[in-house]
């Protein structure tokens, strides 16, 4: 008997442990694919229903590559600023939660608001995430790197960080639960894309933008964009040999400014009669696509592609400012404005979802979504569950059947800061805005002036018609959503100089 | 029959699986606390049979401890200066096999030799150590970080790397092997200590010394050696809370140049009396000692400290030059001269190894060994087996038998490059020399003037009786020896300008 006992016991304890092992071993890998300042239209894969003039300006065999065999989502969104994105992302939380509003200086306690005549200054969380330590104006969350890690992923940092200044734990994706960090740091954007100019750090010329860890490409003629996917894919040789399940948060600093030529791509678009900045820019746009395909190719080749989930996203919509080639309101249309603003040219996003396994290939997903979705998506993807609250809801289900449509909810987008005095406000929807996607229902609140619009984007994606006076009902009902959603959240308002009175929320009006 | 079979083979699954999950979870932790610039009598922990005068003048209760609770080497050697150890501690080749014989420059291509009029500028590998690219005058060898990489170790590298320039592999230590680099790149010394100074990442006048990754504590009062430790035991937590077996390799930039107070520390310096350079050179060696301390208490706290072999080094001797307060040839005294030397105060280190689980404690091992053994050690201390080649030895059986006198062998020191001309040469055994080690031995090969000097250690730690005339049939057994092994080695010698012919071997004479 006790012979049986002891065979039984080792029978049961084999069985466990081998679907233990099995469970571990399906744990598909993840990759984020994040692109910086990347509009909507900048691709030859289009995002509208119709291909659209800017989709024949651009070169991105890649992104339709990945496109033809994933689902791509015409309707994602994030931020209109960088920062307030990435700390969504990696956070769950909407940047009306985080009061991470505005983009982080490298400088801690520096407030990058642009000071305004009309409204006070905004006591906004200038330090960005700080997931442990008690920092002043910086909000405290758990991001998914970290619970990714605890769970035995094995979790790289590639590209721009962005997350929080110098003098911050936030300043070090190591602190956010990467175990590997390349080139990210407290910088928002590359002082250079160059290996000529040792991507800025050059002795004594080096600014708080110069990019970290790529000593080794000093000199090789190797474009920032370049030099990310190859160390990218050497961290990734590491947990495919170990047999290790991976995240990989490539983050391209592309195609941010400085708009500098990616010399691989750029004689083309000269050639093409285009203005030297946006052939520049179009360069940068595709450096990065070529990034996207070597990634993909290095994943088949290796073998784990099928159990890998990739995600391409950019963090808001395509700049749209002096910095550009080229007339004002143009560089993301139909769409209109850019980074920076609530209009779609500010907040819409490419986004495209890979896994062959779980995924049907050439798929479209027209469902509204936002980058909050992404932390309760990728905790269901590696089987984590957490108890932090998040203003996402994960995905999942849509990834595996695009043809169900999500309840319609609110998608908030708050930017109660003043990103820039260097341009028009009002007709661009720059400067004190908060707006709100629901259904095919688009709000506008101009805090400013206490104006509302609304816009049918089923039928007007330039959100050239504002509806509001036309359907006040309408307009009524969801400047209460939003006002709910921004009150729940604690949501900061500015403060009006005159009378020290916070902004109204859109349901106060 | 078949049933039986099944079970047969379901038990015997169970008991691999089973040996096999416990011996990886008892394959022991490593630690390398490497110390920068640090003499053998820049402690408070005797490394001679008596207590030296310079005993008395440091504080080092952390290492006094270390060595209660493990064991004391008291002839342990390196090379003297720190790239040629490095790259001997991490791939077990000697300086005279690796051709890395001087410190690499933060540049490419870039040498460091002083010039000089006698001899013509040495093909050495002025780019250090580069795992796999093919990169001009380098040495190409497997580090064993990666090694223990591959085999489940989860590597970590805080502090000074320092094994090859900008432009190249061997810059960044991730391509070593380890999966977290904290703070190590191509610069061999800090820019600065202070986090007031961002440790040199001054907008607009960092140099190349800047010290990476430390963006978290700028502001923050935080002495640099205090940040590696504090990061230090960040990234030791990963690997202890996913129950990984670790390596972590802890190389301070203290006590190098450039000599700053630690502000912790230095006022008791100060107070006894210290000239002000030597009291803040002082509280540079205290604070390093607080960093193996806190290492220690934080091990023991996770409960890991009796599995964890750790051993303390320094990279050379204490430097002896004009950056020090006081005379030359007084820094390591009783041993003479120091840093670039080959006599002792040069090469002679202070190495202590606790492993609780393994080694007794309060022991003293006397055999002469030699950076080049712990590639060897680590190895066999984590079960791995390389066909690479190493100049070294593994130590564990001296480890588990201290009373056991090891064999005889030659341990080389070899230097044919100019280091300095900023001071006395033939005094100070400082450019172009060779040395061996070999039992109680010690001869000194001065390259420039073919002269051989012998030494007794056995009696004359401080190397002032010559013996090579008295006893000149030692000396050419001496000579033949290091010869040979140079031969053997390939070694390179500086050549003549006059004549194009390279020095002859000391066996050659």
């Amino acid at each position: 008997m006790k012979q049986i006992l002891f065979i039984f016991i080792l029978v049961y304890f084999s069985a466990t442990a081998s679907s233990q092992e099995k469970a571990i071993q399906a744990r598909p890998n993840i990759v984020v694919f994040l692109v910086d300042d990347m509009g909507s239209m900048d691709t030859s894969l289009p995002f509208c229903d119709s291909v659209m003039p800017l989709n024949k300006r651009y070169h991105t065999p890649n992104m339709e590559r990945m496109a033809k065999a994933g689902m791509k989502f015409v309707n994602a969104y994030a931020q209109p600023v960088c920062t307030p994105t990435r700390v969504s992302l990696i956070t769950g939380l909407n940047a009306s939660r985080t009061h991470v509003t505005n983009w982080t200086s490298p400088q801690k306690n520096s407030d990058t608001d642009e000071k305004d005549n009309q409204f006070l200054p905004l006591n906004w969380n200038i330090n960005g995430l700080n997931p442990e330590a008690d920092t002043e104006r910086s909000v405290r969350a758990t991001p998914y790197p970290k619970l990714l890690r605890d769970a035995g992923y094995y979790t790289i940092h590639v590209g721009k960080a962005h997350w929080g200044p110098m003098g911050t734990q936030g300043a070090n994706p190591y602190n956010l639960g990467f175990m590997v960090n390349i080139a990210g740091h407290a910088g928002g954007h590359p002082q250079s894309y160059l290996s000529e100019q040792r991507y800025g750090n050059m002795p004594g010329k080096a600014q708080a933008q110069a990019v970290p860890d790529l000593e080794e490409y000093y000199g090789t003629d190797t474009f920032l964009s370049e030099a990310l996917t190859l160390e990218a894919k050497k961290a990734l040789a590491i947990p495919i040999a170990r047999k290790e399940p991976f995240y990989l948060n490539i983050a391209h600093y592309a195609v941010h400014t400085p708009i500098m030529a990616d010399k691989r791509f750029v004689q083309k678009y000269y050639d093409a009669g285009l203005d030297s900045t946006e052939a520049k820019y179009a360069s940068l746009v595709e450096g990065m696509d070529k990034s996207l395909g070597d990634l993909m190719d290095f994943l088949k080749a290796k073998g784990v592609d099928k159990n890998t989930i990739i995600i391409f996203m950019s963090d808001n919509g395509g700049l749209d400012a002096h910095q550009r080639g080229g007339a004002v309101n143009t560089h993301n249309y139909p769409f209109k404005s850019g980074k920076g603003s609530v209009y779609e040219g500010g907040i819409h996003e490419p986004m495209i979802v890979k896994w062959p396994s779980a995924i049907a290939a050439n798929t479209v997903n027209r469902n509204p979504v936002i980058i909050d979705d992404l932390f309760p998506t990728i905790l269901e993807v590696a089987g984590i569950k957490t108890a932090q609250k998040t203003d996402g809801i994960s995905l999942m289900p849509t990834l595996k059947h695009p043809e169900i449509k999500l309840q319609d909810r609110p998608l908030v987008f708050h930017y109660p800061n003043k990103w820039t005095s260097l341009t028009d406000e009002a007709p661009l929807g720059i400067n004190y805005y908060s707006a709100l996607r629901f259904g095919k229902w688009k709000l506008i609140y101009r805090m400013r002036t206490r104006e509302l619009e609304l816009y049918d984007l089923s039928k007007d994606i330039g959100e050239q018609h504002n509806l509001a006076s036309a359907n006040p009902t309408e307009t009524k009902k969801l400047a209460s959503l939003l006002g709910k959603t921004l009150r729940e959240r604690g949501a900061q308002m500015p403060v009006e100089k005159s009378t020290e009175k916070a902004v109204p929320l859109p349901d106060e009006l």
